[in-house]
């Protein structure tokens, strides 16, 4: 089968939302008046962000849902995608079942695929995410990393670590019962792009973005570009492990203070979270609980924006911890 | 120096058109009322679309190049682009030339950086490109592939064939005198977007497409999906090779049954040419005339489309020729 008619059979579909989709030169896209498009651009390398036999429906979910993520964390409504493929190989069932994964998740978000370009090569995925954010009175309602000021609460969504968990365990450097293994292993292949939220938090955020490559490292890089520091309370956050239950369960077996120090490495810097790390003035706690709960997404505190730049973590006695959490480097 | 450092010292500029750039999880992009966005996305593979030892700024051009090729099929203005780039290793002096070929393009035609994506990996390069196009009177202005109708003359700009002739000699499948290979490698390696006669020809051309896997394969999509099928005289659209005065030098050496087959092979299906193949009314030949002299780019009247499905090749006598000429499949 030729590379036109693999485009045609698995991704070529009528176009709704563009005034043109798949098939020629360009697709065509009609922003609504008082709006912004959100753009974002992510690029999956295999044995880099995923392993060679991983199943092609769970990557064809989270190539999309690392894009989305983008997206939630700008708190923008997703519109439409590009699809730019390389394949080793023409292969049918790989193919059908990488789209079925990744139409799924698009279909459930109302993300249209408009374009794209398949090639021969090493497996790679870029995909990239065209989303819609409104205008009001000339500012843009986008969230974005610069707006944190000093004695906001800096929150986080859902459950981190647990994706660094199963990757951990996937490469032998630790060994999980096969529930735990099963659970962690979803958050890895199929995390949760949290749109909802990004909308809801719209007018009340100061500053969001998505945690891909670690809760600390990503932190930085709020801190950096809204010109701040922070305060982070490392035993609150280590609580948002999913797997929690895995190391009460494990401490009879191992040590404590190995325990300790590996559950806080994987939640400060495990990475592939997708997670939202946002800030908000204290007086809207209420306004952010119900976004929360709008958006039936978790949110924690887990520290506030302060004046003096840099980074502060304290255990839950208030005693100062060092920081030696790492950020993900891809080129490492 | 990490993955942020190299973003930031090579591809951060301060946004221009862009509401915001890159550096945050989405650039954000408003389009001028009245306007549509044209889209399109090329993935590079090395070993496939281009030598591992290629000139990186030659790279950087091309891989922005064949993007604004679409466009120009779409009669679409550059705006803006992103970049997603996987790199075996963070290579200092290769990355300052990619950009320095991306960027030196970019700002030719007023196309801005604002977002992307590095990662390690097998050396990769996906940009997706952004483009307006008018709306007028609710009718979008982009040409389209679908739009040709029988008795359209069929048109195609500048010359044919010369980077496949580089990219045989490159691969030892012939030798070139230096002078006619330095000649075409240009035509490979830094190939011209036709973005000017694109934009002149809106309103005139009935439909377009940008020629990249050569002539003949890509015109069996213009007549796909107008419905209808072409004549094309090869012995017209065979002058136009750049390099013909290599084949009249070369005509001494080489059996002319031999020459004539490579040129035509060269011409009819090479690939890598970037040129615009298109069609119009028989009637609005003085304006396609003028729409290349405007844009400054020579076009050649190279058949005509007919309403009987199919493609039917003559020589200058009129005599059918049989059609051999194979699209480039990037699987193969």
């Amino acid at each position: 089968m030729g590379e036109f008619d693999l485009i045609a059979r698995y991704f070529k579909h009528p176009a709704r939302r563009a005034a043109l989709g798949v098939g020629d030169d360009c697709a065509l896209l009609q922003a609504r008046p008082g709006t912004q498009l959100a753009i974002s651009t992510d690029m999956l390398v295999q044995g880099r962000h995923f392993f060679a036999d991983v199943d092609p429906a769970s990557l064809g979910h989270k190539a999309l849902a690392v894009n989305l993520s983008d997206l939630a964390a700008c708190g923008a409504q997703p519109l439409a995608f590009t699809l730019a493929l390389a394949l080793p190989e023409a292969n049918e069932a790989w193919l059908a079942a990488f789209a079925q994964g990744l139409l799924t998740l698009a279909d459930a978000h109302d993300c249209e695929l408009i374009g794209g370009d398949t090639t021969g090569g090493p497996l790679t995925i870029c995909i990239t995410v065209f989303g819609e954010v409104p205008v009001v009175a000339g500012r843009s309602q986008a969230l974005l990393r610069s707006g944190a000021q000093p004695g906001d609460d800096l929150y986080v969504s859902g459950t981190l670590g647990d994706a660094r968990l199963a990757l951990d365990a996937l490469q032998g450097q630790l060994t999980l019962p096969a529930d735990v293994l099963t659970a962690a292993r979803a958050r890895l292949e199929r995390p949760t792009p949290r749109l909802a939220l990004g909308l809801a938090l719209r007018g009340i955020a100061s500053a969001a973005m998505d945690v891909s490559d670690g809760l600390l490292g990503d932190l930085g890089h709020i801190l950096q570009a809204s010109g701040v520091g922070a305060l982070v309370d490392v035993d609150i956050a280590t609580t948002l492990i999913a797997n929690n239950d895995y190391f009460i369960r494990a401490s009879g077996q191992f040590d404590a203070q190995w325990l300790q120090t590996t559950r806080r490495t994987l939640v400060l810097s495990g990475g592939d979270d997708y997670e939202l790390l946002f800030t908000a003035p204290a007086h809207l706690r209420d306004a952010v609980a119900a976004a929360g709960r709008l958006s039936q997404t978790p949110v924690t505190r887990i520290g506030q924006i302060q004046a003096q730049p840099g980074l502060r973590l304290v255990d839950g006695a208030g005693q100062a911890l060092p920081n030696h959490y790492a950020s993900f480097d891809h080129f490492k």
